[in-house]
């Protein structure tokens, strides 16, 4: 890949008409302020204490310490080379993310074929719904003795994963007897929460028994994909050093303080400026590709966890020179662009005659890769 | 299953309040300018060159004669006797109509495990995109020899379905030679068309090879999932005969005469009220099961095919006393609810925030199904 190019002309008013694009002119007059958050942004995010607090921790992901990285790769290996299926109990960013990630990095029919997987694991991603038909038609027709079940919640207490968990957790239980510990990894909250409590009470001396990774403090579920998720994709041989030098990278880009030089930043102003001025209430993120689909669904998930409020937000900076951000509850907003995924070719024969004949309220982010 | 139950309580005004719902008042309000235009769609669809000159030939599908349903039948059966791998090329309806209908008869995990599949072939979609990826892996792992190719476009001139047929035609030509026509089953118009014309060619006198079924004329391609997707059915094992008296059986009751008592009309005259007077531009279809999520993403095409339209529409009775439909190019209307697949509980994970919090612009649809 020849890295992100972002061609943003058909948000022009030149190009879509006044009534729809942004002038040059307004252009110019939003980078003042989008600069000075994002000034801002980059002056409190140097300091740990409010990475943490803010949510904001998942900045630092990109430059994660080689140890970290060889740690999380030796097991993933390990799991691939000890088991034949791999169950991830998570929901949200702990689903999302992986799915995301396994699709891009390219391997269309990874479970149904054998060579398409190189030997390594089948994946099954589990404990994403309340519904309970799909988990118990995989458990009845897979073999315990060769699978291993990773289960992500950062806090212990996400109903689905949790409830999920419990029924895998007796069927591994009652398939293995006391070893079964040996097929279950935890990836969870350092200190806190049932998982981690759990982990804590099975002191068995043996290490290979309810393994575990930490989820960082300060890393939000949806965030979390260049933290937990890495495991997930050492399992299936993909090179987490080169994913992170990719993350490293594209950072770099989406730090720099040249509004015009900086995708990310002028991305998130335009579309803001279209949202609030032009009347676009819906983004529809479509790649043209089959392997970026839950990339789009991922998106989905970041955009409305990320702005959909119901408050403005009012913040405070403490007497430690950390600041906390609060919902201002006298002020109600119900503010945010509604996100949608879709996929080209495939949409252009579902929802494209609605997008082009239908209210001119949407803004459409087109994704393609380049060879 | 117990039948479709419609609860539209928490969309009137004494729930969520009069900015946002409908009074009673107001229901009984629309219901005759509702019922005036039904009983038009009623009556001119008694005659079948109504419905094939306006498309609408889709209402007769549930009362499709037992002749036809046998023959399908059989031929699925056949297929299904002497194949272990399917692969379906559609997009659009051809495509989400069948996804739906396998995910909601329930077979999850269906390809992967034997069992599961009670013996029957594996089954693929592909011809849905222009991406080659998928494709070039699938058969790269495929035995030709027993491999069974069901190809469906209407008209023969679906670029997507065209072009990776062409692919497939080789790959079986190349593996089988001369006898590779007995892989292929076509499904297209009855009359024109390139797939109709290659047909006609292929006269071999081999009545095995490239059979056909066809696609009537005046059922549009979002609507053909009891037309074409009953084949697919008829592979998978599952009895057409049920399926079409479910149809019917809820096809009459969406025949009502009686307001109150027609759940697609209530629902659909409702709908539009929110849309025009409150302002709900989004509507969000959001089934409670995992095996219900593909029915969402062909609700979305439905809907976003249907609704959203560019001009107003004017109805003219010829001299034949049939109806035509134009656009009134004159009259711009640019309109359509925005249609979004999501799916519970997982996505109360990724949008909920957004629809709970962000703009109150949404109807939010949840399906339930009842054991």
């Amino acid at each position: 890949m020849k890295g992100l190019g972002f061609d943003f002309n058909n948000l022009f008013s030149f190009n879509v008409g006044k009534e729809n694009g942004i002038t040059e002119r307004q252009l110019d007059s939003i980078a003042p302020l989008a600069l000075k958050g994002f000034r801002h942004l980059l002056k409190i995010s140097k300091d740990v204490r409010n990475r943490r607090r803010l949510g904001l921790e998942w900045m630092a992901l990109p430059y994660q310490g080689k140890d970290t990285l060889l740690e999380i790769k030796r097991l993933g290996q390990d799991i691939a080379a000890n088991f034949s299926e791999v169950i991830f109990l998570g929901i949200g960013g702990s689903y999302l993310g992986l799915k995301a990630a396994q699709d891009a990095l390219g391997y269309p029919y990874y479970n149904e074929f054998e060579r398409v997987r190189n030997g390594r694991p089948r994946i099954y991603f589990e404990g994403n719904n309340l519904d309970p038909n799909t988990l118990s038609v995989l458990l009845s027709q897979l073999d315990c003795r060769s699978t291993c079940v990773v289960v992500i919640s950062k806090s212990g207490k996400t109903l689905e994963t949790i409830a999920t968990f419990s029924v895998v957790d007796d069927w591994l239980k009652k398939g293995l007897g006391p070893s079964y510990g040996r097929h279950i990894v935890v990836i969870t909250d350092p200190e806190v929460g049932i998982l981690r409590q759990r982990l804590k009470s099975l002191a068995q001396g043996d290490p290979l028994s309810f393994r575990s990774l930490p989820l960082l403090q300060g890393v939000g579920g949806r965030f979390s994909e260049f933290n937990m998720g890495l495991l997930h994709l050492a399992i299936l041989g993909v090179d987490i050093e080169e994913v992170i030098a990719g993350a490293r990278q594209m950072a770099q880009r989406c730090l720099s303080r040249n509004f015009f030089k900086n995708p990310a930043l002028m991305y998130a102003a335009i579309m803001d400026f279209l949202y609030r001025k032009k009347n676009k209430r819906i983004s529809i993120f479509m790649p043209f590709s089959e392997t970026l689909k839950s990339t789009a669904d991922w998106y989905v998930q970041l955009v409305a966890e990320s702005l959909g409020k119901k408050y403005s937000r009012k913040i405070k900076t403490e007497k430690d020179d950390l600041e906390v951000w609060l919902p201002d509850t006298g002020r109600v907003l119900n503010v945010g662009i509604t996100p949608i995924a879709a996929r080209g070719t495939n949409d252009l024969h579902s929802i494209h005659q609605n997008n082009v004949e239908g209210e001119n309220n949407k803004v459409v982010t087109f994704v393609r890769v380049e060879g």
